[in-house]
Protein backbone atom coordinates (compact mmCIF):
# COMPACT_ATOMS: atom_id res chain seq x y z
CA UNK A 1 0.00 0.00 0.00
CA UNK A 2 1.28 3.46 -1.09
CA UNK A 3 0.02 6.47 1.59
CA UNK A 4 0.38 9.46 0.16
CA UNK A 5 1.20 12.49 2.86
CA UNK A 6 2.48 15.68 2.53
CA UNK A 7 5.46 17.66 4.58
CA UNK A 8 5.27 16.17 7.81
CA UNK A 9 6.31 20.00 9.69
CA UNK A 10 2.58 21.11 8.42
CA UNK A 11 0.35 18.48 7.35
CA UNK A 12 -2.11 17.40 10.11
CA UNK A 13 -4.35 14.76 8.24
CA UNK A 14 -1.52 13.28 6.95
CA UNK A 15 -0.18 12.78 10.27
CA UNK A 16 -3.32 10.91 11.52
CA UNK A 17 -3.06 8.25 9.07
CA UNK A 18 0.56 7.80 8.74
CA UNK A 19 0.72 7.33 12.69
CA UNK A 20 -2.02 5.09 12.54
CA UNK A 21 0.14 2.68 9.84
CA UNK A 22 3.12 3.14 12.66
CA UNK A 23 1.30 2.15 16.28
CA UNK A 24 -0.38 -0.79 14.14
CA UNK A 25 2.64 -1.89 12.30
CA UNK A 26 0.50 -2.51 9.14
CA UNK A 27 2.67 -2.11 5.95
CA UNK A 28 3.32 0.63 3.77
CA UNK A 29 5.20 2.83 1.56
CA UNK A 30 5.56 6.45 2.12
CA UNK A 31 5.21 9.06 -0.67
CA UNK A 32 5.68 12.51 0.37
CA UNK A 33 4.00 15.16 -2.08
CA UNK A 34 5.15 18.67 -1.97
CA UNK A 35 2.88 21.63 -1.04
CA UNK A 36 3.22 24.45 -3.29
CA UNK A 37 4.31 27.82 -1.51
CA UNK A 38 1.63 29.88 -2.55
CA UNK A 39 -1.97 29.32 -1.46
CA UNK A 40 -4.06 27.94 -4.17
CA UNK A 41 -7.73 26.67 -4.36
CA UNK A 42 -9.36 23.90 -4.47
CA UNK A 43 -7.43 20.81 -4.19
CA UNK A 44 -3.70 21.13 -5.05
CA UNK A 45 -2.76 17.11 -5.14
CA UNK A 46 -5.16 16.48 -8.05
CA UNK A 47 -2.67 14.75 -9.29
CA UNK A 48 -2.78 11.76 -7.37
CA UNK A 49 -6.25 12.32 -5.63
CA UNK A 50 -9.55 13.51 -7.75
CA UNK A 51 -10.63 15.14 -4.50
CA UNK A 52 -7.63 16.80 -4.62
CA UNK A 53 -6.18 16.13 -0.88
CA UNK A 54 -3.49 14.14 1.08
CA UNK A 55 -3.57 11.73 3.11
CA UNK A 56 -4.51 9.28 0.27
CA UNK A 57 -3.69 5.46 0.28
CA UNK A 58 -3.52 3.21 -2.84
CA UNK A 59 -3.82 -0.37 -2.54
CA UNK A 60 -3.18 -2.07 -5.53
CA UNK A 61 -4.63 0.41 -8.25
CA UNK A 62 -7.80 1.01 -5.48
CA UNK A 63 -7.78 4.42 -4.22
CA UNK A 64 -8.77 5.12 -0.78
CA UNK A 65 -9.18 9.09 0.29
CA UNK A 66 -10.04 11.12 3.45
CA UNK A 67 -8.83 10.15 7.07
CA UNK A 68 -11.67 8.77 8.20
CA UNK A 69 -12.48 6.26 4.98
CA UNK A 70 -8.81 5.37 4.84
CA UNK A 71 -9.39 4.81 8.97
CA UNK A 72 -12.72 2.66 8.01
CA UNK A 73 -10.28 0.40 5.77
CA UNK A 74 -7.37 -0.55 7.47
CA UNK A 75 -9.95 -1.51 10.95
CA UNK A 76 -11.57 -3.54 7.91
CA UNK A 77 -8.38 -4.96 6.17
CA UNK A 78 -6.61 -6.00 9.88
CA UNK A 79 -10.11 -6.87 12.12
CA UNK A 80 -6.95 -8.09 14.03
CA UNK A 81 -5.18 -5.57 14.67
CA UNK A 82 -8.24 -3.54 16.65
CA UNK A 83 -7.50 -0.41 15.04
CA UNK A 84 -11.10 0.66 16.76
CA UNK A 85 -12.15 -0.60 20.26
CA UNK A 86 -13.80 -3.51 20.12
CA UNK A 87 -16.57 -2.95 22.82
CA UNK A 88 -19.56 -1.48 20.36
CA UNK A 89 -20.66 1.28 22.48
CA UNK A 90 -16.45 2.23 23.19
CA UNK A 91 -16.21 1.96 19.70
CA UNK A 92 -18.83 4.17 18.93
CA UNK A 93 -17.69 6.32 21.19
CA UNK A 94 -14.33 6.51 19.29
CA UNK A 95 -16.02 7.41 16.04
CA UNK A 96 -18.12 10.25 17.79
CA UNK A 97 -15.16 12.21 18.48
CA UNK A 98 -13.38 10.89 15.35
CA UNK A 99 -15.80 12.40 13.22
CA UNK A 100 -16.46 15.56 15.46
CA UNK A 101 -12.84 16.16 15.07
CA UNK A 102 -13.20 15.27 11.10
CA UNK A 103 -15.59 17.78 10.50
CA UNK A 104 -15.33 20.62 13.58
CA UNK A 105 -12.90 22.98 15.39
CA UNK A 106 -12.83 25.63 12.65
CA UNK A 107 -11.20 28.21 14.55
CA UNK A 108 -8.29 26.23 16.17
CA UNK A 109 -7.59 24.45 12.76
CA UNK A 110 -7.39 27.99 10.49
CA UNK A 111 -5.81 30.00 13.84
CA UNK A 112 -3.82 27.56 15.02
CA UNK A 113 -2.31 25.14 11.66
CA UNK A 114 0.11 22.47 12.88
CA UNK A 115 4.06 23.77 12.32
CA UNK A 116 5.87 21.48 14.46
CA UNK A 117 8.97 22.81 14.06
CA UNK A 118 7.70 26.38 15.36
CA UNK A 119 7.51 27.79 18.72
CA UNK A 120 4.90 30.39 18.54
CA UNK A 121 3.96 31.51 22.49
CA UNK A 122 4.01 35.07 21.89
CA UNK A 123 1.47 34.67 18.68
CA UNK A 124 -0.80 32.14 20.58
CA UNK A 125 -0.73 34.76 23.52
CA UNK A 126 -2.30 37.06 21.06
CA UNK A 127 -4.53 34.82 19.11
CA UNK A 128 -5.60 33.14 22.37
CA UNK A 129 -6.69 36.31 23.47
CA UNK A 130 -8.86 37.81 20.70
CA UNK A 131 -10.69 34.69 19.69
CA UNK A 132 -13.19 33.55 22.05
CA UNK A 133 -14.23 30.80 19.44
CA UNK A 134 -10.71 29.11 20.04
CA UNK A 135 -11.37 28.87 23.94
CA UNK A 136 -15.15 27.12 23.09
CA UNK A 137 -13.62 24.32 21.15
CA UNK A 138 -10.48 24.18 23.76
CA UNK A 139 -12.82 23.71 26.26
CA UNK A 140 -15.04 20.96 24.02
CA UNK A 141 -11.64 19.13 23.54
CA UNK A 142 -10.78 19.33 27.44
CA UNK A 143 -13.72 17.70 27.69
CA UNK A 144 -13.78 15.05 25.12
CA UNK A 145 -10.32 14.13 26.77
CA UNK A 146 -10.82 14.42 30.36
CA UNK A 147 -13.56 11.38 29.85
CA UNK A 148 -11.12 8.39 28.79
CA UNK A 149 -11.58 5.98 31.11
CA UNK A 150 -8.87 6.72 33.06
CA UNK A 151 -6.41 9.78 33.46
CA UNK A 152 -3.48 7.36 32.20
CA UNK A 153 -5.34 5.86 29.14
CA UNK A 154 -5.76 6.78 25.38
CA UNK A 155 -9.20 8.24 24.86
CA UNK A 156 -11.17 5.52 24.56
CA UNK A 157 -8.70 3.02 26.61
CA UNK A 158 -5.63 1.32 24.37
CA UNK A 159 -4.80 4.02 21.44
CA UNK A 160 -6.63 3.68 18.75
CA UNK A 161 -7.63 5.40 15.22
CA UNK A 162 -9.65 8.04 18.38
CA UNK A 163 -6.28 9.06 19.44
CA UNK A 164 -4.75 9.60 15.99
CA UNK A 165 -7.26 12.18 14.98
CA UNK A 166 -6.77 14.37 17.89
CA UNK A 167 -2.98 13.83 18.34
CA UNK A 168 -2.22 17.01 15.99
CA UNK A 169 -4.46 18.82 18.59
CA UNK A 170 -1.68 18.32 21.32
CA UNK A 171 1.31 19.27 18.78
CA UNK A 172 -0.77 22.95 18.22
CA UNK A 173 -1.91 23.35 21.87
CA UNK A 174 2.07 22.85 22.64
CA UNK A 175 3.32 25.05 19.57
CA UNK A 176 1.12 28.11 20.13
CA UNK A 177 1.26 27.74 24.40
CA UNK A 178 -2.27 26.96 24.25
CA UNK A 179 -3.63 27.30 28.26
CA UNK A 180 -4.74 23.54 29.56
CA UNK A 181 -5.75 22.05 32.89
CA UNK A 182 -3.33 19.41 34.46
CA UNK A 183 -5.51 16.52 33.37
CA UNK A 184 -5.39 17.72 29.92
CA UNK A 185 -1.33 18.12 30.11
CA UNK A 186 -1.31 14.49 31.53
CA UNK A 187 -3.20 13.34 27.91
CA UNK A 188 -0.65 15.93 25.57
CA UNK A 189 2.57 14.27 27.51
CA UNK A 190 0.69 10.82 26.79
CA UNK A 191 0.22 10.88 22.85
CA UNK A 192 3.52 12.66 22.38
CA UNK A 193 5.47 9.85 24.03
CA UNK A 194 3.77 7.38 21.79
CA UNK A 195 6.53 5.77 19.42
CA UNK A 196 4.58 6.08 16.48
CA UNK A 197 4.16 10.13 17.28
CA UNK A 198 7.36 10.79 17.54
CA UNK A 199 8.71 9.06 15.08
CA UNK A 200 6.44 11.49 13.04
CA UNK A 201 8.14 14.31 14.99
CA UNK A 202 11.04 13.41 13.93
CA UNK A 203 11.52 13.35 10.66
CA UNK A 204 9.45 16.98 10.77
CA UNK A 205 12.13 18.20 12.67
CA UNK A 206 14.63 16.78 10.15
CA UNK A 207 12.56 18.09 6.94
CA UNK A 208 14.25 21.61 5.86
CA UNK A 209 11.45 22.40 3.23
CA UNK A 210 9.18 25.57 4.20
CA UNK A 211 6.01 26.16 3.11
CA UNK A 212 6.11 30.10 3.36
CA UNK A 213 1.88 30.43 3.86
CA UNK A 214 2.36 28.16 6.57
CA UNK A 215 5.19 30.38 8.21
CA UNK A 216 3.33 33.57 8.44
CA UNK A 217 3.69 34.05 12.11
CA UNK A 218 7.34 33.31 12.47
CA UNK A 219 8.37 36.79 10.99
CA UNK A 220 6.38 38.05 14.09
CA UNK A 221 7.38 35.67 17.01
CA UNK B 1 -34.09 4.91 19.98
CA UNK B 2 -34.88 8.66 19.73
CA UNK B 3 -33.37 11.63 17.01
CA UNK B 4 -32.83 14.83 17.85
CA UNK B 5 -33.19 17.07 14.70
CA UNK B 6 -33.66 20.73 14.28
CA UNK B 7 -36.19 22.24 11.72
CA UNK B 8 -36.43 20.49 8.37
CA UNK B 9 -36.69 23.46 6.22
CA UNK B 10 -32.91 24.30 7.14
CA UNK B 11 -31.23 21.01 9.59
CA UNK B 12 -29.19 19.59 6.62
CA UNK B 13 -27.47 17.37 8.93
CA UNK B 14 -30.22 16.34 10.63
CA UNK B 15 -32.42 15.47 7.32
CA UNK B 16 -28.87 13.49 6.41
CA UNK B 17 -29.77 10.73 9.49
CA UNK B 18 -33.48 11.07 9.17
CA UNK B 19 -34.18 9.90 5.66
CA UNK B 20 -31.62 7.19 6.80
CA UNK B 21 -33.67 6.11 9.17
CA UNK B 22 -36.99 6.18 7.04
CA UNK B 23 -35.12 4.98 4.03
CA UNK B 24 -34.24 1.88 6.06
CA UNK B 25 -37.24 1.58 7.82
CA UNK B 26 -35.45 2.00 11.62
CA UNK B 27 -37.36 2.28 14.13
CA UNK B 28 -37.63 5.93 15.91
CA UNK B 29 -39.12 8.83 17.46
CA UNK B 30 -38.55 12.11 16.22
CA UNK B 31 -37.75 14.79 19.04
CA UNK B 32 -37.61 18.50 16.86
CA UNK B 33 -35.63 21.07 18.51
CA UNK B 34 -35.81 24.46 17.51
CA UNK B 35 -32.84 26.77 16.05
CA UNK B 36 -32.65 30.51 18.27
CA UNK B 37 -33.84 33.11 15.68
CA UNK B 38 -30.22 34.79 16.57
CA UNK B 39 -26.94 33.09 15.43
CA UNK B 40 -24.89 31.97 18.29
CA UNK B 41 -21.27 30.72 18.62
CA UNK B 42 -20.56 27.24 20.16
CA UNK B 43 -23.35 24.64 19.58
CA UNK B 44 -26.72 25.81 20.02
CA UNK B 45 -27.93 22.44 21.12
CA UNK B 46 -25.93 21.51 24.30
CA UNK B 47 -28.70 20.56 26.15
CA UNK B 48 -29.22 17.53 24.89
CA UNK B 49 -25.77 16.91 22.75
CA UNK B 50 -22.30 18.31 24.48
CA UNK B 51 -21.16 18.96 21.06
CA UNK B 52 -23.68 21.55 20.93
CA UNK B 53 -25.27 19.95 17.36
CA UNK B 54 -28.24 17.99 16.09
CA UNK B 55 -28.47 15.52 15.25
CA UNK B 56 -28.42 13.32 18.35
CA UNK B 57 -29.36 10.10 18.66
CA UNK B 58 -29.96 8.30 22.09
CA UNK B 59 -30.51 4.48 22.27
CA UNK B 60 -31.87 3.99 26.00
CA UNK B 61 -29.47 6.08 27.21
CA UNK B 62 -26.04 5.84 25.44
CA UNK B 63 -25.55 9.20 23.37
CA UNK B 64 -24.56 9.03 19.63
CA UNK B 65 -23.69 12.42 18.19
CA UNK B 66 -22.17 13.23 14.64
CA UNK B 67 -24.00 12.16 10.82
CA UNK B 68 -21.12 9.75 10.36
CA UNK B 69 -20.86 8.24 13.44
CA UNK B 70 -24.69 7.60 13.74
CA UNK B 71 -24.62 6.24 10.29
CA UNK B 72 -21.58 3.80 11.43
CA UNK B 73 -23.77 2.75 14.35
CA UNK B 74 -26.98 2.03 12.57
CA UNK B 75 -24.63 0.05 10.18
CA UNK B 76 -23.48 -2.04 12.61
CA UNK B 77 -26.65 -2.13 15.11
CA UNK B 78 -28.88 -3.22 11.97
CA UNK B 79 -26.72 -5.25 9.66
CA UNK B 80 -29.54 -6.68 7.35
CA UNK B 81 -30.54 -3.64 6.35
CA UNK B 82 -26.95 -2.96 4.25
CA UNK B 83 -27.01 0.74 4.86
CA UNK B 84 -23.85 0.78 3.56
CA UNK B 85 -22.88 -1.25 0.36
CA UNK B 86 -22.12 -5.14 0.89
CA UNK B 87 -18.82 -5.25 -1.22
CA UNK B 88 -15.72 -4.13 0.27
CA UNK B 89 -14.70 -1.88 -2.84
CA UNK B 90 -17.65 -0.45 -3.08
CA UNK B 91 -18.44 0.24 0.90
CA UNK B 92 -14.93 1.93 0.68
CA UNK B 93 -16.09 4.02 -1.82
CA UNK B 94 -19.21 5.03 -0.34
CA UNK B 95 -17.71 5.34 2.92
CA UNK B 96 -14.77 8.05 1.15
CA UNK B 97 -17.58 10.37 -0.62
CA UNK B 98 -19.23 10.37 2.74
CA UNK B 99 -16.27 11.68 4.56
CA UNK B 100 -15.52 13.44 1.97
CA UNK B 101 -18.98 15.97 2.30
CA UNK B 102 -18.42 15.26 5.91
CA UNK B 103 -15.81 17.79 6.29
CA UNK B 104 -15.50 19.02 2.78
CA UNK B 105 -17.29 21.58 0.76
CA UNK B 106 -17.39 24.62 2.39
CA UNK B 107 -18.47 27.13 0.02
CA UNK B 108 -21.43 25.45 -0.73
CA UNK B 109 -22.61 24.92 2.66
CA UNK B 110 -21.69 28.13 3.86
CA UNK B 111 -23.01 30.32 0.39
CA UNK B 112 -26.09 27.84 0.01
CA UNK B 113 -27.48 26.83 2.74
CA UNK B 114 -30.08 24.98 2.79
CA UNK B 115 -33.45 26.32 2.61
CA UNK B 116 -36.32 23.74 1.04
CA UNK B 117 -38.86 26.40 0.93
CA UNK B 118 -37.23 29.25 -0.92
CA UNK B 119 -36.72 30.08 -4.33
CA UNK B 120 -33.71 31.21 -4.53
CA UNK B 121 -33.15 31.70 -8.46
CA UNK B 122 -32.07 35.50 -8.21
CA UNK B 123 -29.86 35.59 -5.23
CA UNK B 124 -28.16 31.76 -6.92
CA UNK B 125 -26.94 33.64 -10.52
CA UNK B 126 -25.46 36.31 -8.24
CA UNK B 127 -23.97 33.91 -5.83
CA UNK B 128 -22.57 32.08 -8.49
CA UNK B 129 -21.43 34.67 -10.56
CA UNK B 130 -19.00 35.74 -8.02
CA UNK B 131 -17.61 32.93 -6.10
CA UNK B 132 -15.35 31.04 -8.07
CA UNK B 133 -14.58 28.13 -5.34
CA UNK B 134 -18.41 27.21 -5.83
CA UNK B 135 -17.72 26.48 -8.92
CA UNK B 136 -14.79 23.97 -7.78
CA UNK B 137 -16.93 22.40 -5.37
CA UNK B 138 -19.88 21.72 -7.69
CA UNK B 139 -17.44 20.72 -10.20
CA UNK B 140 -15.84 17.73 -7.71
CA UNK B 141 -19.66 17.07 -6.87
CA UNK B 142 -20.86 16.52 -10.28
CA UNK B 143 -17.46 14.37 -10.72
CA UNK B 144 -18.51 12.51 -7.82
CA UNK B 145 -22.18 11.55 -8.95
CA UNK B 146 -21.32 10.89 -12.66
CA UNK B 147 -19.28 7.90 -11.47
CA UNK B 148 -22.10 6.08 -9.89
CA UNK B 149 -22.26 2.72 -11.50
CA UNK B 150 -24.99 3.18 -13.63
CA UNK B 151 -27.10 6.61 -14.54
CA UNK B 152 -30.30 4.97 -13.45
CA UNK B 153 -27.92 3.92 -10.22
CA UNK B 154 -27.91 5.78 -6.89
CA UNK B 155 -24.24 7.07 -5.97
CA UNK B 156 -22.81 3.41 -5.05
CA UNK B 157 -25.57 1.49 -6.90
CA UNK B 158 -28.52 0.88 -4.14
CA UNK B 159 -29.73 3.73 -2.12
CA UNK B 160 -27.11 3.70 1.00
CA UNK B 161 -25.75 5.97 3.48
CA UNK B 162 -23.72 8.09 0.72
CA UNK B 163 -26.98 9.38 -0.71
CA UNK B 164 -28.38 10.22 2.35
CA UNK B 165 -25.20 12.49 2.87
CA UNK B 166 -25.41 14.19 -1.10
CA UNK B 167 -29.46 14.48 -1.04
CA UNK B 168 -29.27 18.12 1.01
CA UNK B 169 -26.77 19.17 -1.79
CA UNK B 170 -29.24 18.29 -4.58
CA UNK B 171 -31.78 20.39 -2.61
CA UNK B 172 -29.40 23.56 -2.91
CA UNK B 173 -28.50 22.85 -6.41
CA UNK B 174 -32.44 23.08 -6.92
CA UNK B 175 -33.27 26.46 -4.80
CA UNK B 176 -30.19 28.06 -5.86
CA UNK B 177 -30.73 27.44 -9.84
CA UNK B 178 -26.99 26.15 -9.81
CA UNK B 179 -26.24 25.25 -13.58
CA UNK B 180 -25.66 20.91 -13.99
CA UNK B 181 -25.12 18.55 -16.16
CA UNK B 182 -27.79 16.28 -17.62
CA UNK B 183 -26.61 13.62 -15.86
CA UNK B 184 -26.16 15.37 -12.82
CA UNK B 185 -29.81 16.24 -13.72
CA UNK B 186 -31.16 12.69 -13.68
CA UNK B 187 -29.30 11.65 -10.34
CA UNK B 188 -31.35 15.00 -8.51
CA UNK B 189 -34.11 14.33 -9.80
CA UNK B 190 -33.91 10.54 -8.84
CA UNK B 191 -32.88 11.61 -5.03
CA UNK B 192 -35.26 14.00 -4.47
CA UNK B 193 -38.19 11.45 -5.91
CA UNK B 194 -36.85 8.66 -3.38
CA UNK B 195 -39.61 8.48 -0.83
CA UNK B 196 -37.61 9.29 2.36
CA UNK B 197 -36.50 12.76 0.92
CA UNK B 198 -40.09 13.33 -0.69
CA UNK B 199 -40.84 12.94 2.85
CA UNK B 200 -38.61 14.83 4.42
CA UNK B 201 -39.38 17.32 2.23
CA UNK B 202 -43.08 17.57 2.77
CA UNK B 203 -42.46 18.10 6.03
CA UNK B 204 -40.34 21.08 5.96
CA UNK B 205 -42.61 22.34 3.74
CA UNK B 206 -45.69 21.88 6.08
CA UNK B 207 -43.29 23.25 9.19
CA UNK B 208 -44.27 27.69 9.62
CA UNK B 209 -41.22 28.88 11.54
CA UNK B 210 -38.85 30.70 10.38
CA UNK B 211 -35.38 31.59 11.83
CA UNK B 212 -34.11 34.99 10.50
CA UNK B 213 -30.82 34.16 9.63
CA UNK B 214 -31.41 31.38 7.41
CA UNK B 215 -33.60 34.07 5.53
CA UNK B 216 -31.17 36.94 4.93
CA UNK B 217 -31.61 36.43 1.22
CA UNK B 218 -35.92 36.58 0.98
CA UNK B 219 -36.23 39.82 1.14
CA UNK B 220 -33.97 40.22 -1.67
CA UNK B 221 -34.80 37.56 -3.96
N1 LIG C 1 -11.16 15.68 4.79
C1 LIG C 1 -9.80 15.46 4.37
C2 LIG C 1 -8.96 16.65 4.67
C3 LIG C 1 -7.58 16.52 4.10
C4 LIG C 1 -6.85 17.85 3.98
O1 LIG C 1 -7.43 18.93 4.13
N2 LIG C 1 -5.55 17.75 3.69
C5 LIG C 1 -4.71 18.91 3.48
C6 LIG C 1 -3.30 18.63 4.00
S1 LIG C 1 -3.27 18.39 5.75
C7 LIG C 1 -4.59 19.16 1.98
O2 LIG C 1 -4.46 18.23 1.21
N3 LIG C 1 -4.64 20.43 1.58
C8 LIG C 1 -4.46 20.81 0.22
C9 LIG C 1 -5.69 21.35 -0.41
O3 LIG C 1 -6.78 21.29 0.21
O4 LIG C 1 -5.58 21.85 -1.53
C10 LIG C 1 -9.29 14.23 5.07
O5 LIG C 1 -9.78 13.94 6.17
O6 LIG C 1 -8.42 13.52 4.53
N1 LIG D 1 -20.42 17.31 12.15
C1 LIG D 1 -21.79 17.44 12.57
C2 LIG D 1 -22.41 18.69 12.03
C3 LIG D 1 -23.77 18.94 12.59
C4 LIG D 1 -24.25 20.38 12.42
O1 LIG D 1 -23.47 21.28 12.07
N2 LIG D 1 -25.54 20.59 12.69
C5 LIG D 1 -26.13 21.90 12.65
C6 LIG D 1 -27.57 21.79 12.18
S1 LIG D 1 -27.69 21.24 10.51
C7 LIG D 1 -26.17 22.46 14.05
O2 LIG D 1 -26.47 21.76 15.00
N3 LIG D 1 -25.87 23.77 14.20
C8 LIG D 1 -25.97 24.44 15.45
C9 LIG D 1 -24.63 24.86 15.98
O3 LIG D 1 -23.59 24.46 15.40
O4 LIG D 1 -24.64 25.58 16.97
C10 LIG D 1 -22.55 16.21 12.12
O5 LIG D 1 -22.13 15.62 11.12
O6 LIG D 1 -23.52 15.80 12.79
Amino acid sequence: MKLFIAQKNYSSWSMRTWILFKAFDLPFQEVLMHYPNEKKQGGVFKEINPAGKVPALLDDDFLIWDTLAIAEYLAEKFPEKKLWPIDFKTRTRARCISAEMHSGFPYLRELCSMNIRANFQNIGKKIWAENIQLHEELTRIEKIWLERPDVNHFLCGDFSIADTFYAPIAIRIKTYGLPVSENTQQYIDKILNHFAVKAWIDDALNDPTLVDYYEIHTENE
